[in-house]
């Protein structure tokens, strides 16, 4: 099988776009229709979440190459959630989409190997957002299972949020300890090259700080970035600008809110209209991203 | 309902130790009779590991008032696993045992809110783990769903793994990482202290490293500090002694693998002698842990 980041790059060089959808269903946000078919008891909603997700999954399946579950959403459901969670990583994939958990893992040792096996071999994602705090230690178990499957992981380094600097900022001996955390990234990647030129390793680096992201990308050649952030978290598509390298390539851009509810839960035509909204606002963003890509270049 | 720390620290006064047995089934750890009675399917391991952790909680809730369930072990049975940490989450609370739901979770916004849904409203859990590394923004939503419910979180500080210093311990700006975090967590604790004079926002601090437990213990003098790594881990019930306060109060020292394993696989004798053995096992341990309080204080 090829290397995860040929993968990745394949499927975005496929989609001409580097827009991932994060498909993070918020249940006051889904339409009316899909919640009263389901009701709101925990299996109610998994069901629902499933029903939305699937819909969204066959919109997008041939506008994107990447598609990012959010964990947290699905594990609010209950064990149901996880058998919906299971079935939409299952329904990308046989769409042919990469499929990024985003999970924000970590622990050590057989623990970590613990969440590995969930991840890549129950639900079969082919990547997995982690948290560096607990060291390389904590990374390796997730590298041990990602390689042999050509699977990949991207490690925290600035993440989107307005607060992400409290320690992530902290001048340490010089340089910001996202700068630390991006070196080693930079090291573990390198470990592990694609015909592409980028490693397995990748770092999430949010759209909302474009001065750290331009920084980080000088940095890091060989490190693909998955950049959060854009549409509703403030970021602008010339802000994912500087996450690309001069050729183009090396991102992924996510955007969640803007791709999954282009309409109002109240709005009754949603059912029928499904399909042109969500192309719609995908193509808007995917046009966006293209032309801000084109001027870093 | 009584302050989370007031609740935990009744209940380890209640039972006249400080420890906490960690809930982390290991397939391969597992009594032959149960693994083969289930089967090594997804929902095999799942109902091995509900059976397990249930005999387990039978024998240790007279003996301890914590008990610490290990999130990965049950996620890496699948949709399956979750029902199981369900049912053994729901049989400590029976107990009347305190569960710290070790997970190590993190995100941001309405994403951390679904994880403290999750935790404390889906699994019913006391408390959550969580990593620090997005700051506090991300810290908030765990806190604003844990305090209205007298539940509490236990925020990662200096880890028990060997390569935890790797960022942990960087010198920022003359003091280390993990020096910041304590910090930030004594001030998010002081926010809502219980009668007790402690928080709800504990510290996990490993007992592999004595040095930094002591100066973060006298740092914190309103913390609860969660311990790990006494026992399979290499930390002695000496080097826990220093997690506790002058008053011999304000730390739960987990051992997982010393309290849950003290037989091999194969001993056929286990279905019987499950009872005795765990029993032993978890006295011992407490007896260590009383004398190493005693010479602190």
């Amino acid at each position: 099988m090829m290397h995860f980041a040929d993968r990745l790059i394949a499927a975005v060089r496929a989609k001409r776009t580097p827009l991932s959808v994060g498909l993070d269903p918020r249940w006051d946000l889904l339409p009316e229709s899909i919640r009263a078919r389901h009701g709101e008891t925990l299996r109610g909603r998994a069901r629902a979440y499933e029903e939305f997700c699937s819909r969204v999954l066959d919109v997008v399946a041939p506008l994107v190459g990447v598609v990012k579950p959010q964990s947290a959403f699905f594990e609010a459901c209950g064990p149901a959630g996880m058998t919906a969670l299971w079935q939409v990583i299952r329904r990308a994939r046989r769409h042919g989409l990469i499929t990024i958990l985003d999970a924000k893992r970590n622990d050590i040792a057989s623990t970590a190997e613990a969440y590995a096996e969930a991840t890549f071999h129950v639900y079969e994602a082919d990547a997995l957002t982690i948290n560096p705090y607990l060291g390389r230690e904590s990374i390796e178990p997730f590298l041990k299972a990602a390689r042999p499957s050509s699977r990949g992981v991207f490690v925290l380094t600035r993440t989107s949020n307005p607060g992400g600097g409290q320690f992530q900022d902290l001048n340490c001996g010089g340089k910001p300890l996202h700068v630390h955390v991006g070196e080693a990234i930079g090291e573990w990647s390198r470990e592990n090259l694609g015909q592409s030129g980028f490693g397995d390793v990748g770092a999430v680096v949010g759209a909302t700080k474009p001065a750290e992201l331009r920084d980080l990308r000088a940095l890091l050649p060989n490190v693909l970035f998955l950049v959060p952030g854009y549409g509703a978290q403030g970021a602008t598509a010339a802000d994912t600008a500087s996450a690309f390298r001069a050729d183009g390539t090396g991102a992924v851009i996510n955007s969640a809110r803007a791709t999954l509810f282009p309409f109002k839960p109240s709005d009754s035509a949603w059912e029928a209209a499904v399909a042109t909204a969500t192309r719609a606002a995908i193509q808007e963003l995917a046009a966006n991203t293209a032309a801000a890509r084109l001027e870093s270049a």
